[in-house]
């Protein structure tokens, strides 16, 4: 297909390198940093525009990869006519971009995507959508070419999927830097806990979350947690709030009925 | 070395096997449920006990790995003179085992064990601690023949190793517990979110966490959070608090001077 991007963010970065891969033609890319824009066309062959109304509409896709805030307003200035037009966003319904083209969809793809951080494409989740069949075979066709977990849900499972994200990468990753706090005041080196991240990341693989946790909480184990609220208040204190509501959520999911 | 056990739980069952198949010999195990001592002994070939004073003192090693809770009045009731005696608790100081034996030390796992969860002990952070360079030694020997990760901690900075396992672990497959109730209430299969639950650990064995945080806190992306908070509230009303405590922790992180 010949595709062009609107955007030159993370996923903006990610998609457009996995479909320039998968053969596909990445024609033009505009983004609000000129400088970014060049770099990523620069890396899949295409050609960076200055002005977002140079979009050429002799293309078969353009895909809306900016913040969810800035998508209503891209999609009110391009000028495709009803080239197929989709946005990327996990929390934005497809309805925002209705008006913009008589051909629209949503093309999500499940997973954290840093620019300067390699990932295997073809293990990413892409969760499509559309209002037309038509559109939604195509979206399928081009999916699958990058990925082999290619799925159609519709907005509101997209947004749950995103919030369920939320939890298990953001929060998890904030919760990493957590414990990087707490060695830190100790001079304690953060690689003594990577075998431990991993492992526990390791069975939920293959695990129901639920039936492996581990830890103080979910004994209810009072005296541990006390020692450790104990630990926190004096080392990291902007982290006691924290590992009560989480010690608390933990102990209210086992133990109350 | 000749070790005998106390307990048989996660970490009694994994210190066991690590250290049979290390070629040290098991001699004894004890638990309160003599069904598990018995099934941990037919496993390790040792012997289970049904009376603790049955622990016989003809051993070099006595290892107490019970609930913390338990280990100073499993000390007491050892009867092994001065055969040198460690706990594995994370939490607890190595000063609980004075009085119960002239060699006394900790011998911490660093590490989620699950007893019907095979885990690869030598990746294994072991952390040694004895007010005894001669049992400093002797630990760092027997931990070394099962590990390559060991390391020397006091007390103390044990403590603050296992707040940072519980916030790197626990709190962490908690979160996957809680993204995976929000996908039950949509029918969704988790199976969707481990490709993004290996991807954000395998960034945090290479990166410092801080610098790869992702999602809508980070950008402090207000619109996102509400929308998230209000599905929340209609689909898994006991999450909605721990988005926003977490949320605004990541705020904080990263947005407040």
């Amino acid at each position: 297909m010949r595709i062009s991007i609107i955007g030159s963010g993370n996923v903006a970065t990610h998609l457009a390198a996995a479909f320039a891969n998968a053969g596909h033609n990445i024609v033009q890319i505009w983004s609000r940093d000129f400088h970014h824009a060049s770099l990523l066309a620069y890396h899949t062959r295409s050609e960076a525009v200055e002005r977002i109304e140079l979009i050429d509409k002799n293309i078969d896709l353009a895909i809306i990869a900016v913040k969810d805030d800035a998508i209503a307003n891209i999609a009110s200035q391009l000028n495709l006519g009803n080239t197929l037009l989709v946005h990327t966003s996990g929390s934005t319904s497809i309805d925002i971009l209705k008006g913009s083209s008589a051909k629209i969809g949503v093309l999500y793809p499940l997973q954290t995507l840093s620019k300067d951080k390699e990932v295997d494409f073809s293990h990413v989740p892409l969760l499509i959508e559309s209002n037309s069949e038509e559109v939604v075979q195509i979206l399928k066709d081009l999916a699958s070419s990058a990925s082999s977990q290619v799925l159609e849900v519709n907005s509101e499972k997209r947004l749950s999927l995103h919030v369920a994200a939320v939890f298990a990468s953001n929060f998890v990753n904030s919760l990493y830097s957590a414990a990087k706090e707490v060695l830190d005041t100790q001079g304690l080196d953060f690689q003594l806990l990577r075998p431990l991240i991993a492992e526990t990341a390791r069975k939920a693989q293959h695990s129901n979350p639920k039936e492996v946790q581990t830890g103080p909480a979910i004994r209810n184990d009072q005296a541990t947690i006390h020692k450790h609220l104990e630990f926190l208040s004096s080392a990291t204190p902007q982290l006691q709030a924290l590992y009560e509501t989480l010690s608390q959520h933990i102990i209210n999911f086992y133990h109350k009925p």
